[in-house]
């Protein structure tokens, strides 16, 4: 039997502003510092210990994996990075605020963007400075790669070949695992495990920094799943996301 | 023409209590902290930038460069850790005063085990708890490999295959790398690169937190080297440095 634990990264500057973050490269909040450490201290106390870990290429999951590994004491385990475990990209809803945008398209339109499982957003156009073909980190992405943006269902595409090709061999392999990501590159592998229908993932709010422990049969077929800590704040956290975009 | 960048880590709490560090993985200080973003940000004023990033298993190294690479807006790089880069072993003499060992063992026996290029500190007993075989970041060592003590002679031994095996093939590569480390792993390199003899590699003291960039020719032959940044407060620095363990 595996274990596998999931962190999705802690409140960011854009997360308090509420506005439409997916690539954009933004920090931690001081309240997403001290989830990082809380998400730490409870792996620790309950015993958990990683051999590697997997990481996005986005300073919120970077801070918040540096900082729980270093509460745990295991900053040395080596850190694999990759671009296909970063939040979904929202095209050119990056960077507005998420009421506004419901102010100016319609509640109903917002939710559809933010809530169906193969609407994208806007697209960007690569002239934008937002456009990541503008950014070294993804100098070696392919023209098909780089998204001007997602719907969840193409996030779960780009997400998959680096499960079945880094972290399930590495898994299978024996080495004890953590991935810190994103709300939606985390569905993605919540989809892929459980095999969930289009309509229920886009239901699911994994909430912010807290450990979500999969335990995996040799198949890497889920036995069961389970958050780690406080069970009634954790359910208060999951209904906060999913209230997040109402009309301002 | 190669620029290999090398970052010795900032003060740590122990630098700071004058007490004989090596591979105890203690903290860095308040200093120690801003010293690593000045290193940052004297890189980005000067235009460097990296692929690549190799870094010891130590805390102090590590949050050294994590420091320096989000400061550069670098922290999406690879980073490579390995226990090769790690300060020299100190022996049975970690974790004591320098002053106080001067007064107990003498101040010319312990500027022998500081500053001889051959002459390992006493010995740690595999019983005691400060020996790294007990440790799970250096699980993977063979017996051979763990030290119980270290002359700069042994560290340079262990450090020169992960150069030659590790880096050296990285910058030829064109990958543009910085290595962020500790004074003995960073005197090994500086020994091999510059052909210095073992009695001027026990008096050059690199200081912390300044950038050492070394500008190197197509067979990794140093052209010239260099620091970053005042240079007025880099010999204040590398004095200071070279003053430690005076008897207390």
């Amino acid at each position: 039997m595996y274990k596998l634990v999931l962190i999705r990264h802690g409140e960011s500057v854009w997360n308090k502003e509420n506005r439409f973050t997916g690539w954009t490269d933004v920090d931690l909040s001081e309240k997403g510092l001290e989830e990082a450490r809380t998400a730490g201290e409870i792996l620790k106390s309950e015993g958990f210990t990683f051999d590697i870990a997997f990481n996005s290429v986005l300073l919120r999951a970077i801070k918040t994996l540096n900082i729980a590994l270093e509460t745990m004491g295991l900053h040395w385990i080596p850190v694999i990075k990759s671009w296909r475990l970063n939040e979904r990209h929202y095209g050119a809803l990056q960077g507005l605020n998420k009421a506004e945008t419901a102010d100016k398209h319609g509640e109903e339109q917002v939710k559809i963007w933010r809530r169906s499982y193969d609407v994208p957003p806007p697209e960007l156009d690569v002239d934008d400075e937002r456009y990541p073909g503008r950014d070294p980190r993804y100098a070696e992405l392919s023209q098909d790669e780089l998204p001007k943006t997602e719907c969840l269902k193409d996030t779960v595409e780009r997400f998959l070949p680096f499960w079945h090709e880094e972290i399930a061999p590495t898994i299978k392999a024996g080495k004890k695992v953590v991935i810190a990501a994103h709300g939606n590159s985390l569905r993605a592998l919540v989809k892929y495990l459980d095999n969930m229908s289009d309509d229920e993932i886009v239901k699911l709010n994994i909430p912010t920094g807290v450990p979500l422990v999969y335990e995996l049969d040799d198949d890497l077929k889920p036995l069961k799943h389970y958050y780690l800590g406080d069970q009634d704040a954790i359910a208060a956290k999951m209904s906060a996301v999913a209230n997040q975009g109402k009309k301002g």
